[in-house]
């Protein structure tokens, strides 16, 4: 798919020089058949977030949020820089 | 950042020929520190289309899933047709 041809060639160009640490990018694109419908990706980005605590470690402070609204697409992307010790307490 | 552009540039690359139809495209990529860690991904996956499927409804048959491991990054990707009618029951 062309988002995955996407990650692999911003990884080739970057090489070695790749900084070693943990992120988590998270991307939800909505095509939606209509117009102007409300959009449900505000109350989702709250539960992605709580979900995927599950497994990893969150600091709020560090996930940037940026929600695109369009006409036919909505597009919520969440970029999480994860701590170095990554594992949830359970 | 990066993602934002690819969605912008294929969109309007497709400019008026884009087929109306209701769409959910979910990218999840995990930069790691250390190599060979154990995914969660697989896991995760599961997760995300039960919180997903509060917001709409998801038919299990429409969904493809595309999870690609490397060293230093897994991406779970997940392509959804929804139904016509996108309310869930509740």
């Amino acid at each position: 798919m062309g988002l995955l041809d996407y990650f692999r060639a911003s990884r080739s160009k970057k090489g070695s020089a790749v900084v070693a640490r943990e992120r988590l990018q998270i991307l939800v694109a909505h095509d939606r058949a209509e117009r102007d419908r409300p959009s449900y990706l505000p109350k989702l980005q709250e539960e992605l977030i709580a979900v995927i605590s599950k497994y990893v470690k969150i600091d709020r402070s560090k996930v940037s949020v940026n929600l695109e609204r369009g006409d036919r697409q909505d597009i919520l992307e969440l970029n999480i820089v994860l701590s170095e010790d990554t594992v949830p307490s359970r």
